[in-house]
C-alpha cells in the first residue's frame, strides 16, 4: 500500500512515458522472436576480441586512472580522435568543442536541462526517434512538428511552424529514426539559413552517418553551420548542438556518445553533466580509445557497412517478394531503419499483436508522431541491423503472411 | 561571439553552479601537491588486477551480451547481490526493489527528476554534500538546512523545519560528507517515526557505512523503517529510498551505484532511468558482478578499511600535533572525511589560498552549506583516504604552519 507521500510523489511526478521500444525489449528477448523491433546493432559485429585486449592494456598499463575519479569534459585523446572525425567537412573542431556522454540518450537528457522550461515546445521531424520525445517530455516539452518525405524534413513547412516559438529543432539528417530518409544538401542549407536567420538553434542526432552503403557522404549541419557563421579567428559559433556516438560503430552497452558544440555551450553542458552522472566511466572511455586507435574504427566501419548492406538488400528483396503490391516503404541508402505504410484499414499495433503469434515483431508508427500519435498507426519501422539475412527472409514472409491475412478480415 | 540564441540561452538557462571540489580537481591534479580534497579513494587498493581477470571472463564467456543494449533496470544478478546486503538488518529487498545507476550523483538525478518541481524546498543537513546541492539546484530546490553535532542531525529541529513543507529530506547518516559524523540510534528512531508522522520521505545516501573502522554497525534507515511500515505480506512499502554505491567499495571510475526503493517507486525510476541514459554500461555491470562475486567484496572491504584506519590515525595524530590548541574537529569513526574549524578571525577560503602556495590542498567549508554559506567560512573538510601516511603528515605539517602564520597576520 502507498504511504501518502508516494500517493502524493503518484499525482506529481513529472511525465516519463515507458518507452515502446523498450517494453518491447521484454517480449521479444525470447529467442525464437525474429525481432525487427528494437535499434540493436549486430552482435556478429562487435570488436569482442579487439575491445578485451583495450581492456587488458588499459588495466596492466593505466589501472589506477582507469579506475579512479575523473574529469567530467571525458579523456582527452578520446575528445580528440573525435573532434578529427570533422576534419574531412573543413571544420576544426578542438577539445573545448566535445563533451563525452553516458550515450547519446544523455546528450539529449544534458541539452534538455539546459535548453527546455516546462511548457515550451521542441520543433521536431514527424515521426520521429521516440527516446528524443521520452526525455523531452520529462523536462515538460510540447512539440510542434514538421512532416518529413524521402528528402528528409520538408523545409519549406519551417517558417509556419516557427510560429509557435520553438524552443529547438531536433533533427536526424542522415538515415532518420524512424523514416530512414537522408535530409538532401539542398534542404540542409535551406535548414541552417532558417535556424541562422530566426535564432533556432538546431540540436543535430547523428548516429548512423557512418553506416552508408551507397552514394555520397553528405556533410554535418554542424560543419555546414559552422562555414556559414565562422568567426575572425575560424573559431566554429554556431546554431548547431552535434550529438555523436560509438553505440552503432563500436558497441552500445559502452553508453559511449559525445556532444559536439562552441565551447561556451560545452561550458554550460559540462556543467550539467557534472550534476548528471559526474563523469562517464572513464574505464570505458579509455578502452573504447585503446580500441578505436590509429584507423581500427574506420575499417571497422567498414565490416559493418558490409554487414548491415547485406541485411537491407535481403529486406527489401523479401519485402518486395512477400508483401502487397500496394504498400509503400522507405529505401534507406545506410542506417539501421526502414519505415513501410500498410494497405488501407490495416492499423500496425493490431498487427503486431497478430505478428507476435507468429514470434515475428516490428516497432508500430504510433509512438513516434508527436503532436497526433494517430497520424502513425498505418505505418511500422523495421530494423534490418539485428537479424542474420535467412530470419531476415524468414520474418518477412510471416509478417507478409499476417499483412495478407489481416487485409481479409 | 554569441549568437543570439547563445545570448538568450546564457541568461535562460538553469542554474548549475560549477562545483568547488570538481574545479579543485583542476588545481591539484599535479602529482607534488598533497591534495585533502576531494573524496578519492585511494588508488593502492582498487583490485585492478581481480577487476582485469573479471573483464576477461565476462568478455571471453558472454561477449555479445557484454556490448549490446539491456535493460534500464540493471543486470540481475548484480541487483540480487545488492538485495541480499540488506538481509543482515532484517530486511528482504527483491529484485524490484533495486535499480542500477551509473553513480549516485546519477542515482540523486533520478530522485531530483521524480520529486523536485522548481521552487520547492528540500530539507538538508548543514552542512551537507556539495554534489547533492548542485544536483538538486539544477531542478530549481531551495533549501531548509538542519544543523548536524557529533550524533548527526539535530532531529529535535525537525517539527520546526517542516513547516516549510520540504518535499523530502536528504541525509547522510553514516560518516556523513563533510561532517564524518554518525546518526546515532537513537535519532535514526526519531528521524523514521517523524518521516512517517509528517508524510516526509527521507533519501538515504550511504556509500560510506561499510568503511567502519570502530565502533558497531548502525541499521540503515531504510531498514529500520521497513521494520516500522511493514505491510502483512513482508513487503517494504516505506519512506526511505535508499542510494548505495561501489565507488568506495569497488572504484569510482566504474561509476556503479544503485537505489533500493519500494517497487512503485522504483517502477517510476526506471522509466527516468531509460530518459537519462537508457540503462548503466551493461559490461561494467557484468564485470563489476565478477569481480565482486562469492565473498571478494567482504574480503576486500576489510583491506580498505584497514588502510584509511591508518591514515585517519595519522591525520589525526599529526593535527594533534601540528594544529594549534583551540581548534575543533570530529573524529570520524570511518570514512573518508574529517571537518575541522579554524580560530577565530581565520578564513578557510583564504587558508586556501596560502595552502596551495605551499602545495597543499583541502576544500573549504562554505560550499557545503545550502542556505548561508557564511555560516562555513571558519571550517574546512580534509580527506585522509587518497594520500599514503607519509604524505598526510607532511600535508598537516604544513596546514599547522600555514594556519600559524595566518592567524599572526
Amino acid at each position: 500500500m502507498p504511504t501518502p507521500w508516494q500517493q502524493r510523489f503518484a499525482q506529481n511526478a513529472k511525465s516519463a512515458q515507458s518507452s515502446a521500444i523498450r517494453d518491447l525489449f521484454k517480449v521479444t528477448a525470447s529467442p525464437e522472436v525474429i525481432s525487427f523491433g528494437g535499434g540493436l546493432p549486430a552482435p556478429e559485429v562487435f570488436p569482442i576480441a579487439e575491445f578485451q585486449a583495450a581492456c587488458d592494456k588499459v588495466l596492466s598499463g593505466n589501472g589506477p586512472m582507469a579506475l579512479q575519479y575523473s574529469n567530467s569534459e571525458g579523456y582527452a585523446p578520446l575528445r580528440e580522435m573525435i573532434a578529427r572525425q570533422m576534419d574531412p567537412f573543413g571544420m576544426k573542431l578542438g577539445l573545448d568543442n566535445v563533451l563525452i556522454t553516458t550515450g547519446t540518450q544523455q546528450s539529449l537528457d544534458l541539452i534538455s536541462k539546459m535548453l527546455i522550461n516546462n511548457g515550451e515546445r521542441i520543433l521536431v521531424e514527424d515521426p520521429t526517434f521516440l527516446g528524443a520525445l521520452q526525455v523531452f517530455s520529462i523536462f515538460g516539452a510540447r512539440y510542434v512538428a514538421v512532416p518529413i518525405d524521402s528528402d528528409g524534413i520538408e523545409t519549406e513547412k519551417l517558417p509556419e511552424a516557427f510560429k509557435v516559438g520553438p524552443r529547438f529543432m531536433y533533427i536526424i539528417p542522415t538515415f532518420q529514426n524512424p523514416g530512414g530518409v537522408t535530409l538532401s544538401l539542398k534542404r540542409r542549407e535551406t535548414l541552417i539559413a532558417l535556424a541562422d536567420q530566426y535564432g533556432i538553434p538546431i540540436v543535430e542526432d547523428d548516429p548512423y552517418s557512418a553506416l552508408r552503403f551507397e552514394g555520397e557522404t553528405l556533410t554535418p549541419l554542424i560543419a555546414l553551420d559552422a562555414a556559414r557563421c565562422r568567426t575572425t579567428d575560424g573559431y566554429p559559433s554556431g546554431n548547431v548542438i552535434y550529438c555523436g556516438s560509438f553505440s552503432k560503430t563500436l558497441a552500445p552497452g559502452l553508453r559511449l556518445a559525445w556532444i559536439a558544440a562552441p565551447p561556451d555551450v560545452i561550458t554550460k553542458l559540462v556543467q550539467i553533466k557534472q550534476g548528471a552522472d559526474l563523469h562517464t566511466p572513464i574505464f570505458v572511455q579509455m578502452a573504447a580509445y585503446e580500441t578505436l586507435r590509429d584507423g581500427f574504427l574506420e575499417k571497422h566501419i567498414l565490416t559493418i557497412r558490409k554487414v548491415y548492406h547485406e541485411r537491407r538488400d535481403v529486406m527489401l528483396a523479401a519485402m518486395k517478394e512477400h508483401f502487397p503490391a500496394e504498400m509503400h516503404w522507405t529505401q534507406p541508402a545506410g542506417g539501421l531503419f526502414l519505415w513501410a505504410q500498410l494497405p488501407e484499414g490495416i492499423i500496425s499495433i493490431n498487427l503486431l499483436r497478430e505478428a507476435i503469434k507468429k514470434n515475428v515483431a516490428f516497432v508500430p508508427g504510433n509512438s513516434f508522431f508527436s503532436v497526433d500519435e494517430k497520424a502513425g498507426e498505418r505505418y511500422f519501422r523495421l530494423n534490418f541491423s539485428n537479424m542474420k539475412p535467412e530470419r531476415i527472409r524468414e520474418g518477412i514472409r510471416r509478417l507478409g503472411e499476417v499483412i495478407r491475412e489481416s487485409r481479409k478480415v
